[in-house]
């Protein structure tokens, strides 16, 4: 499958919830597939907290492929035969769109901590002014997991008329305590790590090994990201076997494994779009800006379809169940999966398997 | 209630289950109500990571009083008008017992890293010689919640003859991995912060502040200490007043309180003590030493009194559930009680009117 990246170039001003504003900007994007002549077929994918555009294929020399890949191609789920896939990077990210540290024009100096704070608002607004650069005016459909569910839900209460189908998978009407708290372990660790210097570090200070803060609070993430049951599948209380138990810092595997894994994330991921993605997933409340949540969710026009999953410990099933009675009472064309799954919230990404085949019948017709 | 806090000196080595010993060492306690001619009336009581020997009364000039004051004293559930309460605190505390702050004797300097893992299984061997040392050879009931329920469970197991009842709460019978990887936030802040210098840190360095690498860990650990309703109830998604939504740091009310929480703790307990306790949890394995957990469970001759709680996010009901269904099929003496509590792992010490009647009951008799 052929991979477009892609960057486009804004040069009139991005109104932010706050009142600020972004001027220029620019959004990084993939398409998988061919738009139709009609410009009806697009479907437009939102990626999580630590997610990108590159959501399928394969780059040069890459391992791995892009991390929704099962889902996008050929006779898959997002049909690529059928359907224009659009998967763009969030503003605030590391990743190409304009974040934090992209430069301040006309300068050269990055935005650091003056980077406007974005919320998931902003986000699609932004992939909104993206889609109509492309002449897209209608999309068949938006999907998305985790924040990218929240940008799913949040377009189909901000454009109703815009989105034929929305998809939401393991998010929340409105972030709850208990995940801002998890958040909160990378917000100050990444604070009070003495190599952040206030948004002002150099990055070559920690190109090799990432910045330890932002490893500490990934490890938080990646607790969130799990379920006590995938973690006693995956590691239970098996032992590196190099280390001794009696040892202070001997490891158990799921240490291994929380150390492997967020040491090389810090590598790649850049502290302050950590801060400010974070600070978007903890602002987002489907009800800001309308009188309540239910005026909110009023206003969708879409067919929603919620797929939650059993074991998500981040944001859980009642939440997605919430909306959809919601929904159901108001006469709306709304279904909830709730997938079985111990895997817990990351179930999105790795047990495609589970629901593939509900998105392909909820995209079958239209 | 008059409180006497106590030092009590060992010079006989204590030999752990590591192999190495430790020699010599101190234990510091407290103990409620007297213990009557027979010696036949005592209760020990265990705490939990951050708990201390001080589970009852004001010391001078406090405004709180001991960890379960709710529970210890005249007419309540740990009776002082019949029964002699001792609590003791840990040996890897930082709180008087003998830990990695204390000298090596016979000179002044700390341990530090020399110090050697203590296990939940040393830890009620201390407590057994200090049991000894006072004369009582035979305990009315042993009591304690989280690893101080650890405590409970490995005394039934390693001691089955030495008490006649045994009450843990919101404890399991082996660590899981879900509980190691909160520690593990912990662990990693801890080491990786540059004023922790391999635990070779000068206390004066952050007597003010404390540690950020222990406030950090300790984020992680007030998440699994609450759970996602409690945390619903207690702070919503209020925002403090005095921080503006859309600045990269404005807080939500559950963040003020994690840092308010956090700072003070970091400030009074020891780095190293932390890392040593978190060790003895993760390392809790009531099967450890013996074929199989049951062929350990099946040692027990106490009664058994379980007691779990519904919103406990960190030791989750069905394990100490799994523990009765054990003692159950062996026809032993056990009770299982699950408290209906939205709180959290933290209700058994925040919740007692929860369960006090039932520690009571189960108390009346013998």
């Amino acid at each position: 499958m052929k991979i477009e990246s892609k960057t486009m170039h804004f040069t009139s001003p991005l109104y932010l919830e706050s009142g600020r504003i972004l001027e220029p900007y620019e959004i990084v994007y993939e398409t998988y597939g061919e738009l139709d002549e009609e410009k009806s077929n697009a479907i437009l994918l939102c990626h999580a907290l630590s997610g990108s555009h590159h959501a399928a294929g394969f780059y040069e020399n890459d391992r791995k492929p892009g991390w929704w890949d099962a889902m996008i191609g050929p006779g898959k789920a997002l049909d690529t035969d059928r359907f224009f896939v659009i998967c763009s990077n969030v503003i605030g990210s590391c990743f190409g769109s304009t974040g934090p540290m992209s430069p301040v024009y006309p300068g050269e100096e990055p935005y650091r901590l003056r980077f406007p704070v974005v919320t998931v608002k902003d986000m699609i607004r932004a992939q909104r002014q993206l889609l109509s650069r492309m002449g897209i005016h209608r999309l068949r459909a938006i999907i998305g997991g985790s924040m990218g569910g929240m940008q799913a839900l949040q377009f189909a209460v901000d454009y109703p008329n815009f989105a034929q189908t929305v998809i939401p998978l393991a998010a929340t009407y409105a972030t709850r305590p208990w995940v801002i708290a998890f958040n909160k372990v990378a917000v100050e660790a990444i604070r009070r790590d003495p190599r952040f210097k206030n948004g002002n570090y150099d990055r070559d200070a920690f190109s090799e090994d990432g910045l330890d803060g932002l490893a500490i609070g990934r490890i938080a993430g990646h607790i969130s990201y799990l379920s006590p049951e995938s973690m006693d599948s995956k590691f239970g209380r098996n032992y590196v076997a190099t280390d001794g138990l009696f040892e202070l810092f001997g490891r158990y595997e799921v240490e291994r494994y929380m150390e492997y894994n967020t040491n090389n994330f810090s590598r790649i991921f850049d502290p302050l779009s950590y801060l400010y993605i974070v600070k978007a997933i903890n602002t987002f409340n489907l009800s800001r800006g309308y009188d309540s949540l239910y005026e909110a969710v009023k206003r969708i026009r879409a067919d929603l379809h919620l797929i939650s999953f059993s074991g998500d410990y981040l944001f859980f099933p009642h939440e997605m169940e919430h909306l959809y009675r919601m929904m159901e009472r108001e006469g709306r064309n709304c279904t909830y999966h709730c997938i079985d799954s111990d895997y817990g919230h990351d179930a999105f990404l790795v047990e495609t398997e589970k629901f593939e085949h509900i998105v392909k019948d909820i995209l079958k017709e239209g």
